[in-house]
């Protein structure tokens, strides 16, 4: 069987682990692994494949001799050496530097996998980890019923902020008051912001979630994002407002969504029964519940996802475009 | 001065302690001071007005000399014993029990105070927490240019269930695995269920949000919520979408909110300014930010409002009541 040598910039980070994780436990036909840091990482050990690697510090020569690397480091380091890598390797960008760009694939394979046979820079970008699971969503019942518009509002976890938000809510609720990586203290709060402000009054997470879902769907319906942090440690839930061209009932939605691929029903409240974090985390699927008509509009339908961003929103999304790759690629 | 002779059940709950508090610092014109619980509460020492009072037990004959009863000990108490005391004293019931009845008052003092004057069964009905803070942001926007849609997601506190809601969740960050008050965990943890399931999917916190609000306002236009509990101690956020007959600026907007009743806009987010539970809670006002236009319709206006439901929700609304009643019953 062909392998394949894998760099992983990032190894370090909370998605670079989920990277290891999901390479594993897809039992990715990996050839020789090189983990890759910045400079201050540099050393650190970590275990992968049951071996122990030492993190070696990213440079341009890095790359020589690799068929996939995995960039999940901050968008300054992919900016900085993505280019060096494709021009040797396939690059799969978890960062939001090259998304949005012209000539560069972004996908969620589930939706849009169509889109990876025109990769000509070599890159292809990750979305957004809360734009991931939205479309995984958004996609069937498009297809199936034609969406007008879609207003969300998030409830999202600290590790979106990687692992020092993970670590920094640790900290607080344990009694610490460091603010560091969030603006406000998270632990008992809700702070409805993420990302930095643009003019417009919207954070670039709100923007990522409108311009991003329109690359991947093609599509460009009206989208409204409010994007909220919350004291949870992972998995992001959203909940969704969506207008369609037709009338559509709870039910007709219900079996779309059970059908189409990396979805989970989870919608049976009259038991307690819809999607959480704590039942959602370290899983690869996107739970679906609260599916329900809107009380005076019967072309409306709410409905409540929840997905583990790490894992769905980066990391199982990141090694699933590498295997669809492959499958072409061998 | 004419002072009025006070009866409180609920004494010893989250939203009775508060009622004290507020009644000191409005310097409500109090005669005598009767704090009510239950059975299993009376004995029970409270401090109030500079003195401290037993919690008597709550009995049909508790009300004789009372001028005005606040209820604050769930449905089941109100619809038991509230009728008694409204043939000798104004009630004014906390509780969900009477609010749809007709010939009943529900009443937020910024909004619909001219609905204090029919209230033929002398009880007024103070609205649910999350409608409270939502119809004091609505009404003004209504009033100014005529809102044709509401779409709002909550962020709720855990004191909404009550001081039980708020040692639980204590409890379950100290460590503890109790789940009683909540249906699932919530440290940690997001619970899109607050109070029952009904048949239609929504839930009856949600339904509340509709009908209460419509009620109050005089209004009938599609509402539609999704009510979720977070790890927070109090104070509710909630998501707001908000469609209009007509072209709304939110320059606009943030003008006429900023010279409404009850509000505060703290909405300069480029400096990391707008509300949040840790800086709402223990105030008596409603605060709003993130007003921004939608990025397609600009028919539709987004924000964030925060309030301290145990006070603008409960209790400081309830007073407020008392106090409008005094002032023509005097």
């Amino acid at each position: 069987m062909k392998t394949y040598n894998i760099a992983l910039v990032g190894a370090s980070g909370a998605v670079g682990a989920e990277i290891i994780s999901v390479l594993e436990e897809y039992q990715f036909p990996i050839g020789h692994f090189y983990p890759l840091a910045s400079k201050r990482s540099a050393g650190q050990k970590i275990k992968a494949f049951q071996s122990e690697y030492s993190v070696l510090e990213t440079t341009h020569a890095s790359f020589t001799g690799i068929d996939i690397a995995f960039f999940s480091a901050g968008k300054s380091v992919s900016e900085v050496f993505a280019p060096s890598a494709a021009k040797v390797a396939l690059v799969i960008d978890n960062t939001s530097h090259f998304r949005l760009q012209e000539d560069i694939p972004l996908v969620v394979p589930e939706v849009n996998v169509q889109d990876l046979n025109h990769c000509p820079k070599n890159i292809i970008a990750n979305p957004n980890c809360s734009t991931i699971q939205m479309v995984q969503v958004l996609n069937p019942l498009h297809e199936a019923f034609g969406i007008t518009r879609v207003d969300v509002s998030t409830y999202q976890a600290a590790s979106g902020a990687g692992k020092r938000g993970l670590i920094e809510l640790q900290n607080q609720m344990a009694g610490h008051e460091t603010c560091e990586v969030f603006p406000h203290p998270l632990a008992l709060n809700v702070i409805p912001q993420i990302d930095v402000f643009l003019p417009s009054g919207y954070t670039k997470e709100e923007m990522k979630m409108v311009q991003e879902s329109h690359k991947i769907m093609h599509a460009d319906f009206p989208i409204s994002a409010t994007c909220v942090r919350v004291p949870v440690l992972r998995s992001h839930s959203e909940s969704l407002s969506i207008h369609f061209k037709q009338e559509v009932q709870a039910t007709q939605a219900r079996e779309i969504l059970k059908n189409s691929p990396n979805l989970v029903v989870i919608d049976d409240p009259s038991r307690g029964l819809y999607p959480m974090p704590i039942t959602a985390s370290c899983s690869d699927q996107t739970f679906i519940g609260r599916i329900r008509n809107d009380l005076f509009d019967s072309k409306i339908l709410h409905l409540w996802c929840v997905a583990d961003q790490l894992r769905v929103g980066a990391a199982t999304n990141a090694v699933k475009i590498a295997l669809e790759w492959i499958k072409t690629h061998h």
